[in-house]
């Protein structure tokens, strides 16, 4: 596999997948802005394995960590950043990323090793030392109870009161990590993510000179659900200081047979399990209209 | 005044001007961002009347109100959502408005009774009815005393429990309302930002065929410092019944003799005032350095 982005890869065959389930995403509501279904056919994933994903934990085999449409929400609402994010890690080590961020046609990669890159172009971090200059992105109501939602919320509070400059929110947390990686946001912090939402930004970021470790400033663990990709250790490691998580089910722990620890949270009572990237767009809605 | 976007404008001499000073922009940290600095000259304002803006009270006047910069912060940081903002209003009436969101080479025009457009297609809201449906943005950030803090907190947390799809700030106010124009967003709310930042999207959202109160349920206010646009005015409304204000003076109250109401806000003890949109994103630095 190769491109323009300097990205040029070798794999072997008998892949696992993490990630969106290959069957059609479905859409609830908003049939009126005339989404087409998007399936796993469309996107050519079966050429590098298993029909159905192996989900759960991470091992040393070549892993492709895919989601199709990360910002689902967004997609739905035709808000501007939705994007399909590609990794492939092996030794249970990210070995490429690629983030296509479709409505502004900007594709970010990074292999590691060998940099970060914006349609070609190499990446840096702003390479900002002081967490009181950062401009700081988070995600805004993909957690719904009470107490995410208090924890949310204070995070945000403590954060503009340590100050930084302010808080941005965009939907999508592979577009979110890959502004850090611009240089156009400092930090990016997130509790609740799942492995395949930042599996390719996180190497990104890294490969253009940012920090990734978890938001209790432990190394980065995929599956924990909790990041922080920042320009610099010092700003990675103030953010920890001040962010606090909620309790949170990691991504390989207990799996069910089918489908991710993430879409067994996204089960609503009285209703067939929602699977993958379409089940976080439908969820909320499904929430409304029983609401 | 024409352009392909519909808009067609003529007007006469005496305009008084509402908004952002006419020095140059100051550009404080981010050098290394290589910006350049904006001045009043480079956006060629000069021909429409006053050296100096007359700030304050709305007459019946024919009025420009202006931001060179939307989303200072969002400049300072390269983040990519920057606006240029103008409109034009006369017997306190917005007649036209244009935005331009310069990163992304949109430009966003309405005139009354004629339409609202972006690059020259007809834009049109989502015209959702059910508040459960809808994608909100807002600004965070933009206050930070602590009652400020907590009351926007608070409202974020409690748009969330309706539930509402989701939440999103992307740091500028004029595109945040332009997005509702486009049916991206179903609602954009703010207390705090100012006549400059939303006047000319207000009639953008209006004629897109959305809805423009404010919080508190009442009839547009532009100098109020609070709004909701809205897909309808179901949701409006009750957007209006879930939202919280804090105390903020208006705009056209006790104004300074040469700056804006809210540039008086950015005074920092020991600093020269800091005036216009620059302020805004400089108050942040300095209070950063200062803390």
């Amino acid at each position: 596999m190769s491109s323009s982005n300097g990205v040029e890869i070798d794999f072997e065959h008998g892949h696992e997948q993490h990630g969106h389930e290959q069957h059609g995403h479905e859409q609830h509501g908003h049939e009126q802005h005339g989404h087409e279904q998007h399936g796993h056919e469309q996107h050519g994933h079966e050429q590098h394995g298993h029909e159905q994903p192996v989900c759960g934990r991470l091992t040393d085999a070549p892993t492709w960590i895919i989601d199709p449409i990360d910002g689902t929400v967004n997609f739905v609402h035709r808000f501007p950043f939705v994007a399909i994010s590609i990794a492939f890690a092996v030794n249970k080590q990210t070995e490429f990323g690629l983030v296509y961020s479709c409505v502004e046609d900007k594709l970010y990669s990074a292999q590691r090793g060998r940099g970060a890159f914006l349609n070609g172009v190499p990446l840096h971090t702003s390479r900002q030392e002081d967490v009181n200059q950062c401009l700081v992105v988070t995600e805004i109501g993909a957690e719904r109870d009470d107490l995410a939602l208090y924890t949310m919320t204070s995070n945000i509070m403590r954060l503009l009161q340590l100050p930084v400059h302010g808080v941005r929110a965009v939907g999508t947390a592979a577009v979110d990590m890959c502004l850090v990686a611009t240089g156009g946001a400092d930090v990016y912090y997130h509790i609740g993510m799942h492995c395949w939402d930042i599996a390719a930004s996180a190497i990104i970021v890294q490969e253009a000179g940012g920090v990734v470790i978890d938001t209790d400033g432990s190394e980065f663990d995929m599956m924990s659900r909790k990041v922080i990709a920042a320009s610099s250790l010092a700003v990675a490691n103030r953010i920890a200081g001040v962010v606090q998580a909620f309790p949170c089910r990691r991504d390989d722990v207990d799996p069910p047979k089918c489908s991710t620890a993430g879409c067994m949270r996204l089960q609503s009572p009285g209703r067939p399990a929602l699977r993958g990237a379409a089940a976080r767009g439908s969820r909320q809605q499904q929430t409304a209209r029983t609401t």
